[in-house]
């Protein structure tokens, strides 16, 4: 019996995600295992799965599939016509790209990535900037083919590709809403953390100890780990397939925080990777509804739920099993104080909440720029420094603290980082809705129990999949398009009024 | 400019090469990094890999460019020319096997794989035996299709897959020699040994430092840890390609010496592949010679090389520093005793040079009747047992000691096994050889220096490549064809005369 074309096109994209499978190791490896010396290899082995998965979509058997399924979805699921839909986005996009420039980007990418990393070890900008630059004026020429048949701006086209529907409007009129409130709101919030400051954490925190405490609070969380890693990186990242996910982190020996929050951040990510609706484990429909929502989840995780008296007071005994600490600095209530601290600092995986967003905006315009051809490679640095200045008062010290502080525009991502601000704006909304809906939450991870938390983001967000944009998931799942409302309340509660976000500051 | 047909093949091979690359990456993670849970999602990724590989060598338009470049062979030199047989070659390999049985081998092998290290647990063949059951039937199959297709028997076919060129004749050959002189050298060496047995080596040689010396004396070989690693899995391999290699052992704790040979032996495969000619590195003609000359390079390491006084006296010093040892019984004699000692034992990596192929006819023999379907894998385990006892007169306690000991029938590797005897034959012979060329060898190799060593081999054997074939670059390096009297006049030299191979008994 003849397949249907839909059931055909199922069995092709069963293919193309053995393919991405395959690359996720590939890079996973590239940036775990992989020796120093093999990137020229591994870029041309990237290379070469990438131009045969573009070639793969883009054959003329599969646009004549789609044409003849989605002539006739009479006898079609909701899901199946969603799968559809994201089927011929994904050929879409491998359409609008030719497969020389897809070639040319990914080895590219490959060098500059491995450039970066040797330049994170020299401290200078100069040795990677060539790379880069090679990068941008790829991405570039995407960004413009990309527009070209998506009828959106180049920048939004990129955007488009990480986060399906989001524009540059919306991201817009987010930085403008949070513009309004932010530096006020810091400036509040730093003079009255400086009347308060926390007892100081001293202490050597070995990495050895440092991962046992972090495998252990991933367990409560329910990372799967007979079907996923943590290991170390320079960047801490999620890699992998939901039957084979793998997280990394950093580890610094003098703090005990900043290791961790990195593994649970990655962890939000995996979570939402490995609750994805397995009966389309291996369908476009079956995956993340785009990177916002990816990073919503992820930052949910390590801001919201992570930076509260409520894990704080989960986390207290922890500490004391794995490194032995004690005495008042070690309170859960100074613990929090730690983990709630503003501070105007360089560097954007350590900022605290309120700041964050401006880390984001920086990059925003400068990748904006970089696109436009308004700002040169080579006077990126001078740029980025300034840019710090301006949003944050902030001097790096270093290209390691500026600069070459992130991996993204080393791989190409551009039109990224704004994932990072729409997710945590779309975190602060779940997460009022999620509070609704089950009143003890707190409760629960204060006692290391994560099945309310995790259960309602399952069945409200991960189940979901890609049925639906980004937007109706997150209006189906609060009643509530999206909004920076929710965001704005939430940190001026918890920074201002010192209301009680998972806890009680009676505590 | 249009390229020459030889140029356009060589473009589709280097493309084929990345392939294989990316393959081996996914295998070595298989083994080394990924969660035991993975295990479907990997065999669905390699499955769909060389599912592709398939196609792109059996495509319509490699054969037309191969017919139109081997009809005008004019402009191209010998390596091209050869380089043009071995594209050939492995056209009409992959021709002869249907894409749906390579892809449900591909399969089936990974799920066998992952079944054979949990039956490593259990302890249980059983657990076992139903999907190398299903790997049994599937390389039946693709035997009888490459035997047909290449006029040769089925066996005989697997065989030249991995050894071109080299036929059972040559194998029964080879143990026919064997067979009228080893059992009888057996029992006269072990008569002598048990006259003066070494002194007993105890104590706790942790992981880490047994690593340290490995990756030391692997450094002193020569080994590119910048393009390299070394890991730990169940089983020691080498995997990768010349730019990225990777070779894995297994640590003992109670004892110093399997592990650090382990990661010699496979140090011997990988120093034949960083030494195949770069220019050529992507291409049919700049690969290995076949699996027998692959293990002509890791048992000339392991057994010729490292089982030497000469060895033992650089090794003296270096157990002394990495693990505070010293003493009569840490004597560079001692060690030699040790490294030297012939005992008939169940564990065929465990074996010593005189034993080791003995466990190879048993599973020649062996797998010979499973393809036969003579014997049926159920029954493999008392087979294995009985020929045990009846070559070795030893019985294994357990299938670990048994038939679970090799993963390689698991990964659907038959025909493999003779490659071990056959390359310990050439080992012999090429050393012989060496020894002449580089007549102080020895001395060298006593103070930890192997570029004599790796100098000969490098010219000789790993420069050649895949130019001609086994037996040809047997006889250009030695000027003489394959031949056993050689490893029986090693054998007999060093385990009865005591002769000074590597080394002066008087010492």
């Amino acid at each position: 019996m003849a397949l249907t074309p839909y059931k055909q096109l199922e069995q092709e994209w069963r293919r193309l995600h053995a393919f991405r499978g395959a690359m996720a190791v590939l890079r996973w490896d590239a940036a775990v295992m992989m020796p120093r010396g093999s990137a020229d290899v591994r870029g041309e082995q990237l290379a070469a799965l990438e131009t045969e998965y573009h070639s793969l979509v883009t054959a003329p058997k599969i646009t004549r599939l789609l044409d003849r399924a989605q002539a006739s979805t009479g006898g079609l699921e909701d899901w199946q016509i969603s799968n559809l839909r994201e089927m011929r986005r994904q050929r879409d996009f491998a359409i609008a790209t030719p497969v020389t420039l897809v070639s040319r980007l990914a080895k590219a990418a490959s060098k500059a990535e491995m450039k970066w990393l040797a330049a994170r070890e020299s401290g200078k900008f100069e040795d990677f900037a060539p790379y880069l630059e090679e990068v941008v004026h790829l991405v570039r020429d995407k960004a413009h083919l990309l527009g070209q048949s998506r009828n959106l701006s180049p920048y939004d086209a990129l955007v488009d590709e990480f986060s399906p529907g989001l524009t540059s409007a919306e991201i817009d009129a987010m930085f403008k809403a949070l513009a309004r409130r932010l530096p006020g709101l810091i400036r509040e919030v730093l003079v009255r953390q400086e009347k308060q400051p926390p007892m100081p954490l001293v202490g050597k925190f070995s990495v050895s100890k440092q991962r046992a405490l972090a495998v252990e609070i991933m367990k409560a969380v329910g990372f799967p780990f007979e079907r996923g890693r943590l290991d170390e990186s320079e960047h801490p990242f999620t890699e992998g397939v939901p039957g084979d996910v793998r997280v990394t982190t950093r580890f610094d020996t003098s703090e005990p925080f900043s290791g961790l929050l990195g593994a649970l951040h990655e962890t939000g990510h995996a979570m939402y990777d490995v609750g994805l609706p397995p009966e389309f484990a291996d369908q476009p429909v079956g995956r993340d509804r785009g990177m916002a929502l990816e990073e919503s989840q992820s930052l949910l995780m390590e801001m919201i739920v992570c930076r509260s008296r409520a894990f704080a007071t989960y986390l207290r005994p922890l500490l004391e099993k794995h490194f032995g600490v004690s005495g008042p600095e070690w309170s859960s209530e100074n613990l929090y104080a730690h983990l709630t601290r503003v501070k105007r600092g360089p560097i954007r995986v350590d900022a605290d909440e309120l700041t964050y967003s401006l880390h984001i905006q920086l990059r925003y315009d400068l990748e904006n720029q970089l696109l436009d051809g308004k700002l040169a490679v080579r006077n990126l640095r001078d740029a980025w420094n300034a840019g710090m200045e301006q949003r944050l008062s902030v001097k790096p010290a270093n290209d390691l603290e500026g600069v070459l502080q992130d991996v993204h525009w080393a791989v190409g991502s551009f039109g990224y980082f704004p994932s990072y601000a729409l997710g945590a704006v779309m975190a602060a909304q779940l997460f009022e809705s999620l509070r609704d809906a089950v009143p003890d939450v707190e409760a629960q991870i204060s006692r290391g129990d994560f099945t309310g938390l995790m259960g309602w983001l399952r069945e409200n967000v991960h189940r979901q999949g890609a049925r639906v944009s980004a937007q109706d998931l997150l209006k189906n799942a609060t009643g509530k398009p999206l909004t920076a409302s929710s965001a704005l309340r939430y940190l001026e509660g918890k920074y201002l009024a010192d209301e009680s976000v998972l806890g009680s500051a009676a505590a």
